[in-house]
């Protein structure tokens, strides 16, 4: 199978993303292979040995994808037996031109502590951590967005993604029970955050297959039981007006680039 | 100020994450404007009428950042009065030349939930709660890893990176006053799984703050006891030849491709 090297001075993030999003046009099969802070040409040389050695196993040139700022280093790369896609570098000089300075790259200005808003994302997962899970009603005046849902819709890995990725302190509230009475109301506690709240739902056949991951054939996980509670919270949100979302057919990233697109947040993370 | 614009018909993460390390070459202050879901020639003219405003408004044309898969859609977008990055679209046809095969280019194939290894990510980030903080002891042989460390050395934030991004089963486990004893010895329930074992440390300094930013004036964030918790853990991770990193330079980006380097485990994204 073909090799796909992601190289970098860094953590290779980017490499890793762009070489992907182009990968993923094709339906092809490739051997991945990340090869993180690459600083010195000593290193670089010992990863040039190893997209030979996969050039010699497989008999198909690597690609080889990178971003390297230090330029003899960079150089070493370059000399590769793979297909070489310094894929930054051709859009530097006419961005130069565009913008009218000289780019400055220096090493480990993305995905590293010296981000403006790193510290921000860290206090944005530590609070969706502290706020997960109805686990703490007092702090929700700090709340960028309080998401609501029955047990398993997705409410916990959104608020983590929203934290670390974009530093929006998102807390989560699950609808229990207690709340549901004959029919779902609005639990007190949530009433004077309302405008803060983002209604998640899912398809019942769904819901009854997670939680039946979690307890099988108990009443929580019962078919009937996921359809009443969906039905009571949809109740909620429309006569509520809380906008929501069915997250059946969703990843956790397009939950929370629609959530942010529905809501105007503002993602902080090139503030 | 200029904007940048991130378009896409899917999440907007690649858009973003290129755009994002192109212009961190420069030390120029943007106007970030990202617009997922751009699924139709009407949506995507509401975005050049956007992309007018924002040259009409700063009197500097908007760099735009796009990959949409739909032609119509992104034939609309390439009009824009925008300097145009279809970032992807150049390294195309080069690669299906050396492929041999033609791109098949489909939405959704990036960041949805139709990835391969969507499921194991999720499932990675409820072990990794349901495992946080030495919260669960019994399933450790389900782990992949085991970061440890004292409090706040930054494992829980670490922790939920490899699972959100990479699929990694990563529990945390914190050394405690009962641990520590007059010497920190290795913890009983750690003993068999010591080759899964992670140590992460800090400066002391760093600790204090973090620290006292929780408890003020605490023996727990004093710098005396930061220190000493911190020389008993590194003495255990040298003693018992567990891998360790310090934490205190690193975003928890570069802290897991660290781990990941160090360890050899592999990023469960592309399977």
């Amino acid at each position: 199978m073909r090799s796909a090297f992601y190289i970098s001075d860094g953590t290779a993030i980017t490499a890793e993303v762009f070489g992907h999003a182009l990968l993923s046009l094709f339906t092809v099969e490739f051997n991945h292979v990340t090869v993180p802070f690459v600083e010195t040409e000593e290193h670089a040389h010992e990863v040039l040995q190893k997209i030979s050695e996969s050039f010699q196993d497989s008999g198909e040139r690597p690609l080889v994808f990178y971003t390297i700022v230090n330029t003899e280093v960079r150089n070493v790369i370059a000399k590769s037996v793979g297909i070489n896609y310094n894929f930054l570098d051709q859009f530097v000089a006419p961005l130069e031109k565009v913008l009218g300075v000289p780019s400055k790259p220096e090493k480990h200005r993305t995905h590293s502590i010296h981000e403006k808003t790193y510290d921000i994302r860290i206090d944005a997962v530590n609070y969706a951590l502290a706020n997960d899970d109805g686990s703490n009603l007092k702090d929700y005046n700090e709340a960028d967005i309080i998401l609501v849902g029955v047990s398993r819709s997705g409410k916990t890995p959104t608020s983590l993604y929203l934290a670390l990725q974009y530093g929006i302190k998102a807390a989560n509230y699950p609808f229990t029970e207690e709340d549901m009475g004959d029919i779902l109301k609005m639990p007190p506690v949530l009433r004077r955050f309302k405008h803060k709240l983002f209604g998640l739902t899912i398809k019942p056949e769904r819901l009854h297959q997670i939680r039946s991951e979690r307890r099988a054939n108990s009443r929580y996980a019962s078919l009937q039981q996921c359809r009443m509670e969906l039905r009571e919270v949809e109740n909620l949100y429309r006569k509520e007006k809380i906008p929501f979302l069915n997250s059946t057919q969703f990843s956790i990233e397009e939950m929370a680039a629609k959530i942010i697109a529905t809501t105007g947040l503002q993602r902080r993370k090139w503030a």
